[in-house]
């Protein structure tokens, strides 16, 4: 198992080319919040647009398009029940996270069917919470693309059919293989598995333990695949680092880290982390 | 008469343990907010997520919605008006805060007797504002589980039959004991009975004399009672003084403090008491 | 013609009585904001609600409810449509502010009538914006109450039939002799007449001269006159010297002043005049 | 090609003459924000009214006048689909800003003929976004007015016939010539073209690369042209400078910078301009 350190997130988040433009850094299009989980989705939103994707548009309960746009009007907004148009914006995607806020229920697993059959080869697409709880229960095949699961214990329990008291490592990954994902296993000390590795996160702090901390964490990962989508793994790996780095910081003076305190945050640390002169840090780990 | 210190504060706010997650810190439902008093359940609600609940959720009218999330998407919504949806919320709760902005018609006193009907015997339950009105008019007998009540001395008045004149420490304690209940009796100097012993609050500014207040340490005594369960009556000591604390630090430099300016500082305020060394604190006592 | 020097507001804004509750402070209904304006009467309430009032209440169009709670949690929101809940709740203010974005037709005009007819002799009414130009163009009477106008020159105009040309010092005084009601006049250089005296506002700048800069006067006014009700027209001298006063403090690093962070400027700009030692300064003006 | 320096912000932006009040500063409408880009429109208001615009109105869906609010209580709203009300509006503004997040479809095509047809000789026209990709579709003529386009690359080919790859200076000002328009050809290396010159913006940065921005720009070519109309094509060269002066400084602590940013840090941007001595900096150029 191999620690996972800042450099990581310094490989990773390196200086923007000069002569980018917004379609430079992606696409991401969420798909969540249903009429009472509103808050999950706009979390996961705010995290995609403050790490840096290039365009983000969120198909979400039309209760919740005014919150959205209150709370990041950088965000376009979309019926996540009008089929037609969630197909289109799963089509155009860079990366897709499904499931922050989605709720269990007909309506939720019907537009999970949607996101899947439009999903190809060359986007990712990231799968959190109820939308595991789905896939699991209605033995859904993974969609095409690259997919990244990021479940708590309980979720992978019902995703892998692995008991929580028996998530061992070596278990673990032999799933991951055969699953043929990356999944992000969120725990005390989560640890990220990929098929080939396995990655621990060896920070994080229990002023994390808040509700919304998972859908932000969804929302990085969404913003960070999409914005160096030539990065694969790392990109996905960077992202879990960011996120605990960011809380533990902030945790130096607040009992509690507000889940979307960390994705205000982001800007200024990705700033410091892509300052970071590599040479310097290699030779230092020497 | 015991008069607390900031002592109950450091004593009950405990640095986290490290294998915590947000299971561990409790769920607060809140049930409040009708159409037009909508401010004072956001208020009560972000309270409750800022004072570090683990899971907050908040039945309140559809209207609501928008505004709750605007402010604090970390909390999740329901329709006060779903009865089915209140039932299921108020038995999965840690704790129940019922009444901030409730109002006081047939629709809420419905709402109260859906709640009251729901609470089992390990729960805590906050009962504010006009939920003691419509309890003293409709002489509702206590709910199960521990009850807080937070009134002030017109809302007392109404519950116990005591005249504001006539509120001394000992007729109220004898009241008290026989509801069975927990009494934070709000002034210029709130007392705290629990049927044993009665607690003065020496401290509080007439900064705080504004709209609000009081919803806002509703959903403190939400927070800190879900998340402190083991704590018993300390936990409500230590909201209590959290919020006259933080109040007096914002208020030698705010002529007034806008209630919710107190629930975005307890994140560093609770940083601060957690971290005080508590066996020198005591030997400074000494 | 007195010109108003900072001590108007190191009078009227003193340190609170320790044994006050919220009702010491006074009640605001404001009444304003159509389905166009709701900026506008969102930001005469932040004005009112940061200034102290004890209990603010709005009286808008319902679309204005959700964003009227994501800026101020602390007021109170009713249906200005619903005449009986507006002639409630105007009954039960200290200080009354009508007109900040109530706009001009039918509807408005019956609401304003709702307004006056509900007024009684030891309320504060604030008559702002387009219920000036309403009263002027209908002939109505003056309400009940003591009458504080707020009108630019146009308005007033409107009101006395005094050019803009013509509006010299006494020309005006006499018309606010018969009208019996105190007049802020709003220019480059701001006169309030009251009848008997007339102020001068020596300070003001530029910046300034933003949209919604009225609104925030008349929310101050209608704030201070509420919670210093026993102050007469120095409470109305105190609320218009503190607005620009604040407003040229924030000009010395803006070329703009946003009319909301005159509100939020108030609490910390309040407390420094309450804790000026009056001895001192009167001994200094000698 | 002249190469624009902080210079054309401080001969823009000069401090405001003291006897000014708010229809000194222009009025700006602007036209957008249907139900799935409601973000563009209110990052679009932002920039007006946060450049200093007099007084601002925002025509949009009715589903983001709670948003708009929320964000910006100092602009009005209107239904961008009540034409008699656009029409209004747009004859009274000083500057009309058509385009961010309008939407491409039959509605949005009617609601661009509404604001043609309402334009007249006087005032400027910024049309942005998709109002641009309609314009070059249904081939309209340019409306009435001073006319400036802020197209990216993409819309510019569209609406010039020009591809990509043979934008050159020349070939642009040829076409801008015949246009009779003012054309703010967003890039890496943005240029302005008026018919008789060419400018180049030589700063900005890749931190800009995110969605809104363009939103933000046109917003504040609104606010300073309605603001400082007397300026011509100044105006436009002022806002485009500002526009990437203020992202650069925050990009100094920042990975990417949030459009909404941009806007909240015009006011103290514009103070600290308009502050440098004139006559220092032409000396120091010479």
């Amino acid at each position: 198992m191999k620690k996972l350190t800042s450099q990581i997130v310094s490989d990773v988040v390196r200086p923007r080319p000069d002569d980018s433009f917004k379609g430079t850094f992606g696409k991401v299009t969420l798909v969540g919040g249903n009429e009472n989980f509103g808050g999950a989705i706009i979390m996961a939103t705010m995290a995609a647009v403050y790490s840096g994707a290039g365009l983000v548009t969120t198909c979400t309960a039309p209760l919740n398009a005014g919150p959205l746009h209150s709370q990041v009007p950088e965000a376009m907004f979309a019926d996540m029940h009008d089929d037609h148009k969630v197909a289109q914006l799963v089509s155009a995607a860079t990366t897709v996270v499904v499931g922050p806020g989605l709720g269990d229920n007909e309506q939720s697993t019907h537009t999970l069917h949607v996101v899947f059959d439009n999903i190809s080869d060359q986007q990712t697409v990231v799968i959190d919470g109820s939308a595991i709880t789905i896939m699991a229960r209605d033995h859904l095949s993974l969609p095409a693309g690259k997919v990244v699961f990021t479940p708590h214990q309980m979720e992978w329990q019902r995703l892998s059919g692995i008991k929580i008291a028996d998530q061992e490592p070596k278990v673990n990954q032999a799933k991951v293989k055969e699953l043929g994902a990356t999944v992000v296993l969120k725990s005390h000390r989560t640890e990220i598995y990929d098929g080939n590795n396995i990655y621990q996160l060896p920070i994080g702090t229990p002023a994390q333990a808040v509700g919304g901390m998972g859908d932000t964490l969804a929302g990085m990962v969404g913003g960070f695949t999409a914005q160096f989508h030539d990065q694969g793994v790392k990109a996905v790996l960077a992202a879990v680092y960011a996120h605990s780095d960011v809380a533990e910081q902030i945790a130096a003076r607040q009992y509690i880290v507000l889940p979307h305190q960390i994705s205000r945050s982001l800007p200024a640390y990705m700033k410091r982390m892509s300052s970071i002169d590599r040479q310097h840090q290699i030779g230092f780990n020497n």
